[in-house]
């Protein structure tokens, strides 16, 4: 209800003068660097605050800076350990990092640089890495609305770089195909069946796959292994960079960085708009997905039961009968 | 490809005779205990052979005594160890059991049933329980028509119970709704904000809530918790038991298997067609929105970009661009 009273306010037009004083001041407190504006604008977002479209009219022209780049990977690849000694490497190398968290299982759980998810929420810290947690927030599987608008503040703020973290199992591997620039998906050996797991589709999505714990054995036989997969693929997907890296080591972050740059040179050549639509669209999607799902499952009726039926039955795919039921409507 | 066919090949209409005797002689030796058959079935159903509907057939008149138990939480709050335990309480009393485990981060992992994946997908044991894992079978999040189709066979196999052990993020909470008769959700002390995501989704769905390591500290404070919670819920779920279980110690199984047992007899009472159409209304219903998901993603035109847009300067919502959207198709 809040929400919708929000974005309706927004929807009447033009925006209140001292709405938009007050977004345009906290927006040029952001980009001075003031952590708590930062954190100010983060907040309203997420809880889709009345001053939404005035933040946002306000952010519009800051926008296309940012490269986003999300790290996906099974549990027991060591992505945690992976996304700290990145973000170290590249605060070294002075670049300005914001993270969003939405994995609820690690939360840049490596202790490095955050102690514990309050503290992640919190999401101040000393050294110019913004981090928010997305986890928690009651949206189960993939990226919220609310995280798609936090790129927004962090692209406006002028950080360099905004690192998304999923979960790696579920929906949240599709999603970031929308919402990410560049995708890294993280392995590491012994993981087993986790490999054939990517092949079906990981690896699809992926713009970089790194081997992490290369110090480990087995670790040469899971990179020929990924380097086969990938050459399965049809369409040019042999051009994916295959790296090792040792992230309790803080080794192989020069090599990582590198490609992620090349990577990202492209991508932020498309320029913002095209990525910001499809973001949008993707959000779009899901929401209409959900209402479709829900319609379906409440749903009754002597065709949709005959459906249900021929699925049972065998006689049918659900793809098929899906398809049957959208035409109907 | 070869789905297609094989569902094409059951749509002929009248099954082949041959097929019906082998199909029916195989669920013949799967009710007889022969745990090849079992395996072979389950096989079949898994890579949608040709011979599925004449599985299906002979298996129908055996479906309507398995009682479906959906076991799913947040990593760290010992749902693996519960689930042994849990088995061994139940497999002491001289019910049987099969498990499909869905969740890839933690494959029945205790070690005390099965030792790796490679040996689950085995899929056989020595003792009543059958396990199948279909965690690594491509089916990025939620559950995969495969493992429904399994439900059908482990209940015309003659199991007492399957177990269905989700992941606990992402999308498979939902689903276990419709697919399951009885949903379990593990906690633990000390999981923090883990209580804040089950109070916004997982607290809807669960039927019994159970504090596992009841054994540390906090294990009071939780259950506090989770009582509070449940008695902010408007919709009678206040009849939910809350129970403490310490699985490492295999304690509180007693409690935990009366709980399922009372919860089971009322879902049992509905009748198996209505459960069954539920699962397939499920499954038309995922598939229907993983295409309408994919359109829109895909999709462009001025009315798409417009409503994108819209979004994107805060001023409508995803869901009421969805609704626009799908007013339009």
């Amino acid at each position: 209800m809040l929400a919708a009273t929000a974005y309706q306010r927004g929807m009447t037009g033009t925006l209140n003068d001292a709405a938009t004083r007050t977004a345009e001041d906290l927006v040029h407190r952001m980009r001075a660097g003031e952590r708590n504006a930062m954190a100010r604008v983060a907040t309203e977002l997420e809880r889709l605050s009345p001053s939404v479209p005035a933040l946002l009219a306000a952010m519009q022209p800051h926008l296309g800076h940012a490269l986003v780049v999300g790290i996906t990977g099974p549990p027991g690849s060591g992505k945690s350990t992976l996304l700290n000694a990145l973000i170290a490497h590249i605060r070294g190398i002075g670049r300005s990092i914001a993270v969003i968290a939405v994995d609820p299982s690690s939360p840049v759980s490596g202790g490095a640089i955050l102690g514990d998810r309050i503290r992640m929420t919190a999401a101040l810290d000393d050294d110019g890495v913004f981090v928010r947690s997305l986890a928690s927030r009651g949206y189960l599987g993939g990226l919220s609305p609310a995280a798609v608008r936090m790129l927004d503040a962090f692209d406006a703020a002028g950080k360099d770089l905004i690192l998304v973290e999923t979960v790696g199992t579920g929906q949240s591997e599709i999603d970031i195909v929308d919402v990410t620039d560049v995708r890294i998906i993280v392995s590491a050996p012994g993981l087993g069946d986790d490999i054939q797991a990517m092949k079906a589709g990981l690896l699809e999505i992926a713009d970089i796959l790194v081997v992490n714990k290369a110090d480990l054995d087995g670790a040469d036989r899971t990179l020929h292994q990924l380097r086969s997969a990938l050459s399965l693929r049809a369409h040019g997907r042999d051009a994916v960079p295959v790296l090792k890296t040792s992230a309790v080591n803080a080794e192989g972050m020069g090599n990582l960085w590198s490609a992620i740059e090349t990577c990202g040179a492209e991508r932020l050549a498309e320029g913002i708009a095209p990525r910001r639509r499809r973001r949008a669209r993707y959000l779009i999607a899901r929401a209409a997905a959900d209402l479709v799902a829900q319609r379906i499952r409440d749903g009754a009726g002597d065709t949709l039961n005959n459906l249900a039926d021929d699925v049972l039955a065998g006689r049918l795919l659900p793809a098929d009968a899906a398809k049957a039921i959208l035409a109907k409507n």
